[in-house]
Order: structure tokens, then C-alpha cells, then sequence
């Protein structure tokens, strides 16, 4: 009844820490329509400078941050390049198409990877039939193949056809920090690459509202007036800026964490007969787990595991994602691995 | 140099109290995108309760509100009748043009009113020329027009004409509450004549961030897959969303005492000459103070007040707006008087 | 039974003459999407000559091709500058929302003529919460009030406040020629005050099907992307544009009898007690004419003239519209006021 | 100088017939945004009648009936299925993600022929992430995969699954009557497993313009709308819609003679060193040639078959597209092949 939830659904169920609320309350605020709000410049002005970018802009949500990103790169009727398990293409509700206008144009990556040559021949080139290509968008780390880090050799051969093309790239940069702790780099050495990103404070950083979205301060400008057009200009941004800028200046160094109990897991799961995972794809926080040779679908173990407290979310008819974040700990790695034992054997 | 500033460009500057701070910090939070904010679902509930709704959506701002409402309403290609001065129309980026892909079809009305034969007239008949009629848009209080309230009576026979055609009425009700006080009726009596209203907790009500979208269950379940579209599907947002209990549950009350200061304002700045403000349109926080006969500019004018502490927005090249809320005190109100006298004489 | 129409609707319902028919038959043809259509070449090239502008396009309406000018001269989300009864924004089914995403801002003008101190007024300063402005429009001759043509001082003064703001003029010129005949000058020394311009060749210069879009090269190499979007990229073209030329060589001239005959009825119509036409106003081949006094409305004489074989279109409840054109002659004029008067009388 | 040019670039280039020129000419006309052209009306219902379905309309390119079909069928936010090299998401200027506002969710097909299970499986489930998927293109013949027919049995299979998912099917059909010839089927029966269908009466039937949206009565009516708000409401189109009569009429029963053509090309190509076709691919009137093998790229080699009157298009570096159609004789082929066989060799 009153068990504790281990809540592996995703890491954008994190809660704040005491900690963060404590700099919410206690945050100056003002007006952020007007640029009043000293938090939110403050955590934009960061933003800006761990990226080693020029600007930057405060957005509820990772969707948004995309979306204005391919509004701002693109004008509608352009063709955007993508990967075809992205999280944009697949989980964003289709707004680059009402709202963005563009057309994407998927390429089959490997593990999230897209091969350069292959970005270069699906760039259009001018004939009265095509729409232009617009953009380039790349995800990292790469949700639908379990949080596998993108290598920064393939970003920058990537953004090195875009440039010879005179393309943008925008990175879907949810888990930005996850990819920067996997690839022992900093975020600003993966972000040299693109022309802009967007990354999530909520997800394993923790602060329960809001994404940066970063670029040029041109760039920026421009986005700044979409987010207003989408209804993302907030008034006293502040209260929850301020759980940003305690997550960029204490929460990255945590991710490690994460990515130890996600491999933990991993390594446990695999063990248990009828269970496969490919434990060199656990980079990060994310597992996919497949239960097909269990005998059991997603849809009948999912509200099992939930019986005992354990949330998931199914990937497939086979294939149930976990997620590690700060509110899961060791020992719920260690109980979710008990019961998904007992439930499968 | 440390002198208090008065601002009365917007009540959207308004500073949570105190006890606001204390609620947002001890609400119960979950990841909202899975309904898991209890605090989040408390608000949306105690806001349909109370307009006497089926259903309400916690959203980032009043232009997301608005915005989600003419998408969830509208199929793109039909066209929407709004007041000529509507804030939809005037000051929300054209988000109905380029995201909602309707026409707005504007009425010229009277302080904001618009007559309902007129409404009637501009419906669109049935002809392969014309797009469909999709919505009718109003506004109360009516901002344009100094925050006039629009009268029940005029509503329901717009109601009325929207019914007889078959079509759906959105209220803009940004500061519902003030309309509501102004009025002495209760809120839910205003929206009896709508099918779907936005109002806001930020503003007149104090609340850091949010607005709130009221409809049927429908519809709402319609406009939160749009708000996640557009990217308003926030994570642990009861965090923001404890802040708009207290707003509905405290201060709704205390608009009275910014409509007194309003009154006040308008009473005295009148006697200066040079001045002219119609002091029976000052129905609620907002007072659209005209300079013309003064001999400056609002572009001369602003600044100098800014110079001595006194921040306010412009309406046009003569007319300034002034906007009393929470921070603003009755010390405040006569410290700008004194200001306003001293610059103009 | 076998009375002959007396089609008085529209002059879209012109018949393509003998010889028109000939030049379609005989036209030089090709696939135009690949440029090889030497008719469709030739059409554009004398459209393009004939009034001054660099490059023309072929376009199966005039609807297609004022949408292709809002999409061409404007980034969706912009707003763009109309006349409230323009008929780009009352009756071509709000394209410009849907496929242009642009904002119709409307601006009330006397017979059709925008005050040009208006339209600066309406131009949007840089501000957040405004879209920007991206374009204006113009029609002339204006179809709802009319037919009048626009005075070319009103165009050069409304061009003059559109280069000082940096933005392009549109004109819906669908009866172009008409407004030439009328004012007494070359087509040309009308659209010196564009940067573009529709023209039909269907209408009064009788073509069965068409019109053109005229403006800079980079302007039309854009369009013609876009018009392949929309789907306007024919094919063996020529055979229609082939009636183009014919019309444009032959056809223009003979405007002035289709004016002559709008006067001959709008004269002896209003001397029919109960019927009033603004004399004035009768400038070319369109006349509203007012029922009101007569105790008929419109959808009661619109059915009793069609059984008389004389065919209109309502403007609203108590005006008419009638058009003049090739296939009313002089004797179809003197019927129709035979027919009107008895069943007024 | 004057040789003859052989063009082999598509079948849009057929250039129409003495027969329907003079049938053009003859042609009972009238406005057709009335209803009042005689002939566009019959060519409607012939090609209703033909397809076995309740209602058509004319348009003036296949490009237009396409978007037309999936505006209608679909709301903008919603994802249509298709062929990841289908015509409609690869070449026609991502008009669906401008105007039509949807996401293309592509799959990759078998000589475009999509997997039912396929289809299935990427029907969106309801998921506040997911946009609702709204239709399922199909393109028959098959224009990348060399003019391929698709077997009414597939057909079938995706109809059931789109029928047990309550989802319209669209069939791009700018060549069903090739695909009929080649399958030996009535079209009739072709498209008994779809909702909708757009054919062309220009490419292979000699046409100069247009294309014909086939459906039910009520779709009809609501693309009528969605013609006119693109601008595709054309004035007498009877004058190209009597050209269209003939095709019907007489043109169908000649496709045979241009795949016999299209086969002895592919037989006597496929002989020369350097040359690789598949010839059990070569189904209708399109012949991919790949010249891999050969040492020469396309655009090394288009113009120097261009210098000697052979017309061809490019499919990629390798791979040159033939079609063949009426303005192609035996000789012409045989021309050709000696062309090719001199500039290879």
C-alpha cells in the first residue's frame, strides 16, 4: 500500500532537492517579458557560457526548445533532416509539421548514429520538384537506442557536411550532460558541433520545470519572439530558474551516478533467463530491455510490475525502457531487480 | 538610485507573497505530462469547480491559453471573429495565423463590446469563396479599452447568435476576476455564456507563472495534447501550480483594492491639466491616460518618468497606460501623482 | 426556355471568342514545369513587357496567384496590410491564414482606398508581442466598392510609406486593365507604385482560364517553387496561354464598351423608383445596385430575375451586384432594365 | 539542328492530339466555379462513372489532387503514412507539411510495395506524445521503383488494416491506368481499396493539363473547397476538361504500345556492356537504367545524349530515368539504342 514507488518511467519524474527549493524562494524576480528577471537572465547567461555559446533562452519544456529551434532555422516548406527513431520525428507530437511547416526527411541511423555520407545525399539539391533543405537535427545522447552517446567524431563530420552545404544543425540535447559524462568531455566540446541545442534542467538535473535552448544571440532573438508566439514568454520565470542554475552548478556531476545504476541493472537483468540486453549499448541512464524470449509481452508485464511498485514505460511489444535519476537508488535497483525475477520466473 | 520603483506598466510584474513562496514549496509534485501532480490536478480542479466547468489545463501562460483554445476549437482555414483591439488579435504574435491557420475576421467595437447584429452579420454563409466561421472570440475585462468590463447582457446575446449558428464562444478572461468584481456577479456567471475561457493566476492574482484553460472534458483532453504540441507539458509543475491555488483561494478578493487605486489615480492625475482620462471607463486596474493636451509625446514623456522611478507603457503616441496591482500601494499611487504633476506643469 | 441568358453574375463567365479558340489550337506547345513551352514563355515574357517588370508567371487563377504573393514577399507568421473588403481577405477562403500563415490586419478605406497615414499607422514597431509586418496589399480596380479604380496618387503615396518601412506592395490588379481604361493610363504607370501584380486574362479580356503574376526575377523564381507547391505547375500550358496572348493583344481595348454599357444600366436603373446607384461610383464594369427602398430583398429578386434569364449575385441582403462584359451587349443591357423594371414596378 | 528530339524524360511532355485539340475547340463551356461548364462536369462524371465512386473534380495537376486529397482527409497535426520514395513525399515541394500540416511518416518499401504489417505497426496508439496518424498513401504505379504496379492483393491488405483503424486510404494514381494495362484489371478495381484516388489525364492519356481527385460525394465537396482556397477554381475549363473526355475515351486502350516500347528498350539496353536493368521490373512505361557499370555518372552522360537529341532525367549519380509514351515511336526507341550503344562504347 504504501510502498515506495520505484519509478524507473523516465528521469523526467526526478523531484527537487530541498536544496533547490530553498534557492526558489529565495530567487529575485521581476518580469521576464520585459527582461526583468534577474534569475532567469542569470541561468541564460550560464547557460550560455558552460556551452561556450552567446546566447541563450529559458523554455518549459525540451518539445519547446526543439520546436523553436526548427521554427527559428527554417521557414515552413523546407525539408529538415533527421534520424528516423529521433525523439523529435517520433515523440513531439508532430509540431514541426502544424507549427515548424517542414518536411522530415528520415535516414535510418545505426544506434542513432546517421552516416554522414548518407545526411549528404538526402541534402536537396535545387530542382522545382524539391523542397530546400532547411536543417540538420541530431540527438545526444539518443533516447530509442537507450541513451547511447552519439561519438563527437560523427557530430563533427556531420557539421562539417552542413557547413559545406550551408546548413544548420540543432542538437536535441535533452541529456546533453549524460552524453558529456559517457564521453568524459565537457558539454561544451560536443556542442562545437552544432549551430544550436537544446537541453533539459528537469530529466536527471533534477529542477522540475525547464529547458535552455542555445545559440547565437541572433539566433536567440529570433526564438525569443517565437517562444512568445507559442505562449512560453513567463512572467516570474525566476522561481523556477533558479533550480537551473543550482542544477548546472551542482547536479551534473551526479549523472555518474546514473549511469552506474543503469549498468548495474543492466548486468542483473541479463542474468534472468528470457531477458536480452545488450549491455555495450547501457551508456547512460537509459536500458532497453527485451522479454522476448520471457513468453511475456510489454503489455501483460507492465501492470505486473506495477502491482509490486515498479513503473515502467514499454518501448514495443517486447521491450521495456528503464530509466535511472537521482530518485532511484541502489537498493530500488536492487528491489526492482528482485521483483522483476520473481514476476518472470 | 535605491529608490522603490513604481511600476505600473502591467500587474503582470506582481511578486508572489510570501505565503505563496511557502505553499510552492511544500506542494506535492509529480510529473504532470503522466498526470502525476496531484498539485497540479488540485488547481485544474478547483478552477473548473469554481467557473462551473467540466474540466481545466494548467498552462505556462495566457497567449498558450488562448492560443490552444482557437487550435482545439478550429480546424486551420477557418476564420475567427475577435474585437478589432483584441489582445488575441493585436498583442499574441499572429500565433492564431501561423499556428492555428485562421482568419481573423474583426469587428469594430465599443469599448471593446461588440454588437451582437454585427456578430451575427460577419458569420460566414455557406459559398466556395468563403472559409467557415470556426469561433467567436471575446474579451473581459476588454484591456484595449482601459480594462472595461464587458457587460453579462452583451454576452449572452453574442452567446445566443454563436448558438444559433452552431459556432463556439472563447473567452479571453486574462483578468476574468477583475471583470468578475467589477461586476459583483461570481466568475462562474461570466462564463456561463462561453464554452471555453482562459484566465491567469499571474497578473492581478499574484501568482509567479500560469493561466488557466476551462472547458468540457473534451475539449480539454483536445487541448492538452495541443499544449504538449507546442511544448506547455511541463514536469513538475505543481511546484508553479501551488502558487495558483493560493492565487484562487486568497487573492481574488483583493482585486477591489487595486480598482480603488485605479480610481484614485484617474481621479487625481484628471485635475492636472493637460490630462484627459474618461473617468467612467476606469472600471477596473487599467487607465488609459491621454497626454495629448500636455504638449509631450509618450516618447518624451516614459522616459522621464522612468528617470524618476515611474515605469509605464505606451498605448499609442499620446496615450499612456497605467496598471495598478498587489506592489503597487496607495503611498505609490500619490508618489506618482506627484511625479506626473511635476513633469507636465 | 431557349431565351438567352442575360449573365450579368460575373465577367468570369466571359466565352473565349473564334479566333481565341484558333490561336489555342495552333499554339507552339511543351512541358512548361521544364520551361519548353514557348507559348506559356511568350505569355510571360509580354505580361512581364507590358507592364515593366522584369519576369511574369503563369497561374491557373487569380486566386493562385495572390497567394503566391503573400507566400513569396512573407515569412509565415508576419502580418500583412489589407483593405477590410479587399477581396483577398473577404473571398478567397482565407488562404492567406492557412497556406500563407500570415495575419490579415484590416484597415477600413473609403471605396476601397486605405488612407495612407492609416496604413503607417498600422505598420508594427519591433515588440515583443507583435508579429512583424510583412507586406501591403492593394486591388484596383476594388471589386466591393464597385469596381472604382484607385487613384494613382493613393498608390504612390501608399508605396512611398511602404519603401520607408522597407516592405513590399502587392496589388490584386485581377481587373488591372480595367482600372487603365478607366484612369486613362498604361497598365504600367499603375504598377510602378508594386513590387508585384496579378493580372487576369480571364474576366473582361475574355480567356478562358488564367492570370498572371508579375514582379522582380528573384520574386518569380520563388513563386514558381511555390506555385509548383500548391500545385498550379501545368503542363502543355500553352494552349490556354496561347488565349492569353490573344487577350492581351486584342482584348484590352475593348474594356471601355463593357464601361460604357455598366454606365448605360447603372443610368437607366436608377430612375426606377426604389432602386438607387451611386452614379459616381459607376466607375468601370461593376455596379452595386440598392434594392432597399424597392421592399424587395436580395433573395427574393435574385430567383424572380433568373426566371426573367437575367442572372446576378447578391453583395448582401439589399444590393446587387451586376457585371458587365463581352457577352452582355448593348441590347442585353436595355433587356435587363426591361426585366427589372417590371417586376420592381 | 533540326533533328527530331527523342524525349524520354517523362510521359507529361506527350503533347495532345489532333483529335482533342479539335474537341478542345468544340468544347460547350461555361464557369466552372459556378458549376455552369458543361464538359468539366461530364469529364467529373465519366471519371466517377469509370472508377466505380460517387464523385470527381477536376484539377489542374496531380500535384494539386494529391494535396487536396490529404487536406481533406486529414487535420493538420496528424501523420499520414507512405512509401519513404514515394512522389508525394520526394517530389512535390513538401506541399503536405506547408499546406497540409502534416508529418510524413515514411516506410521503406519492396519496389514500392509497403508490408501490410508494416503499415500496422506504425499506426500511432494514443499517446499524449503522438500525433493521431489521419491517412495512407499509396502510389500505383509505382514511379521510383521504375513504374513498378503495385498487386491488388497488397492493396487489399492494407485496406483491411486500414479500415480495421478507421483510416482513409489515398491512392496516388497519376498512372493507374498503366498500372490496369499491366495488371490486366479494370481501374475500376484498382481503386475499389482505396477512398480516394487522384489519376492524371495528362502523361500517358495526352493531355495537355489536368487531373482528376476521385472520392465520395461528401469528400468532393469539401476538396472543391480546398481547390478553390489553393487557387485551383478554374473560369471555362471545359476547354481542357474536353481533352480529358478524350483521353478517357480513347486514350487508355494505347498504354500497352508504350510498355512494349518501354520493354524492347530495356531488352536491347540491358545488352550493352556497361548497362544493368532489371528487366523483370520493367512493368509499364518507366525504365530505370543503371549505368554503374559503364564507368560514366549521370551527369557526365545526360549531356552528351542531350547533344544528340536523346532527353532523359537523372534518378541519382548512377541510374537514368526512360519513360516512354505516344511521342515516342519504335524508330525513336531504336534511335535511341543506337545513341546510348555509341556514346557508351
Amino acid at each position: 500500500m504504501d510502498m515506495k514507488k520505484l519509478d524507473f518511467r523516465s528521469d523526467t519524474v526526478t523531484l527537487p532537492t530541498e536544496e533547490m527549493l530553498e534557492k526558489m524562494v529565495q530567487a529575485e524576480l521581476g518580469d521576464d517579458v520585459y527582461g526583468d528577471d534577474a534569475t532567469v537572465n542569470k541561468l541564460e547567461a550560464i547557460a550560455a557560457e558552460i556551452l561556450g555559446k552567446e546566447a541563450a533562452l529559458f523554455v518549459p519544456t525540451g518539445t519547446m526548445g526543439n520546436l523553436l529551434a526548427v521554427m527559428t532555422h527554417t521557414i515552413p516548406g523546407q525539408e529538415i533532416i533527421l534520424e528516423e527513431s529521433s525523439h523529435i520525428y517520433l515523440y513531439e507530437v508532430a509540431g514541426i509539421a502544424r507549427v515548424g511547416g517542414v518536411q522530415a526527411r528520415t535516414i535510418r541511423g545505426t544506434n542513432g548514429v546517421m552516416n554522414p555520407h548518407v545526411v549528404e545525399d538526402v541534402i536537396r539539391k535545387e530542382d522545382i520538384h524539391f523542397p530546400e533543405t532547411g536543417l540538420i537535427c541530431l540527438e545526444n545522447t539518443h533516447n530509442m537506442s537507450g541513451g547511447m552517446a552519439i561519438p563527437l567524431e560523427n557530430m563533427k563530420q556531420i557539421y562539417k557536411v552542413a557547413k559545406e552545404n550551408n546548413l544548420p544543425v540543432h542538437l536535441d540535447g535533452a541529456r546533453l550532460f549524460n552524453a558529456a559524462s559517457y564521453l568524459k568531455v565537457e558539454a561544451r566540446e560536443i556542442v562545437q558541433y552544432v549551430d544550436s541545442v537544446m537541453f533539459c534542467i528537469s530529466k536527471g538535473l533534477c529542477a522540475p520545470i525547464g529547458s535552455l535552448l542555445v545559440g547565437t544571440k541572433g539566433f536567440i532573438q529570433r526564438a525569443r519572439k517565437y517562444r512568445k508566439m507559442l505562449g512560453g514568454g513567463m512572467r516570474q520565470a525566476g522561481v523556477i530558474a533558479a533550480a537551473g542554475i543550482h542544477a548546472l552548478e551542482e547536479m551534473t556531476g551526479r549523472l555518474d551516478v546514473d549511469h552506474q545504476h543503469a549498468k548495474l541493472l543492466a548486468q542483473k537483468l541479463r542474468e534472468i533467463p528470457g531477458i536480452s540486453i545488450d549491455i555495450d549499448k547501457v551508456h547512460t541512464n537509459i536500458i532497453n530491455v527485451d522479454f522476448t524470449e520471457s513468453g511475456f509481452t510489454t503489455s501483460q508485464l507492465i501492470p505486473r510490475f506495477e502491482e509490486r511498485g515498479l513503473l515502467t514505460n514499454p518501448r514495443n511489444q517486447y521491450v521495456i525502457r528503464f530509466v535511472t535519476h537521482k530518485d532511484v537508488t541502489k537498493q530500488d535497483v536492487h528491489d526492482a531487480i528482485t521483483i522483476i525475477k520473481q514476476i518472470i520466473e
